[in-house]
């Protein structure tokens, strides 16, 4: 079982930020930014062309609402979305995920893992996208 | 206007792959890869936070198509999405884009602009991919 299956199982835990009878959004824990969050369809598939159009509708639109979040709630100047397929697109976890970057103007991103300073960090911002 | 309103009016011209009522896909003109596709929405907006939940909908279902015509039909092995929300983000053109990057097993990308070595090379892989 993927790593994202045991998240979607709770086997493994995650800081959620939404959660829909198809979807879950959590942070990724080597963000790129402080509040990159992953969204996922529960339903394992390896690449987007494995998705039914109905699943890639639902992530378009969870997708959009994840970018919101972090908007108004981080808040961010805006977003990069990424979403790769098939390990030579650099795809690590082969389980379809949108990556929902937070930018701030005047603030370059080097697209490198970084750290928070704690589960409370990650946990006290979970709880401030859910909102 | 923005470039890519010109686009969808016809007043400036683009290689066209896919195209409905809502949705326009082309050929990027300096492609990370060739065989690079933008797809838009015909209303205008600047972030995917700005269109409605349908709007995102139906760009989650043409993105995947694109990326599965891509696979089939350059063909390729792998495809990057990618779309940037705000300047901060490096978003050039303000209106809404996911850009769809083939990618191939043991090549590397570098992220620049590459040139086609014509226009009929242009017209001929949009061909080949409007199948």
């Amino acid at each position: 079982m993927c790593v994202f299956c045991k998240i979607l199982q709770g086997e493994i835990p995650c800081f959620k930020v939404y959660e829909d009878a198809d979807t879950l959004a959590f942070l990724d824990i080597g963000p790129f930014e402080k509040g990159h969050t992953l969204v996922i369809p529960r339903r394992h598939g390896e690449l987007l062309t494995d998705l039914t159009e109905e699943e890639a509708a639902t992530l378009g639109v969870v997708t959009r609402r994840i970018g919101g979040l972090l908007m108004e709630r981080l808040p961010c100047d805006g977003f990069n979305v990424m979403q790769n397929n098939g390990a030579c697109a650099s795809q690590v976890v082969p389980h379809v995920h949108f990556h929902v970057v937070p930018r701030w103007s005047g603030r370059d991103i080097n697209w490198q893992s970084i750290k928070y300073d704690s589960t409370e960090e990650m946990a006290a911002l979970a709880e401030r996208l859910r909102g």
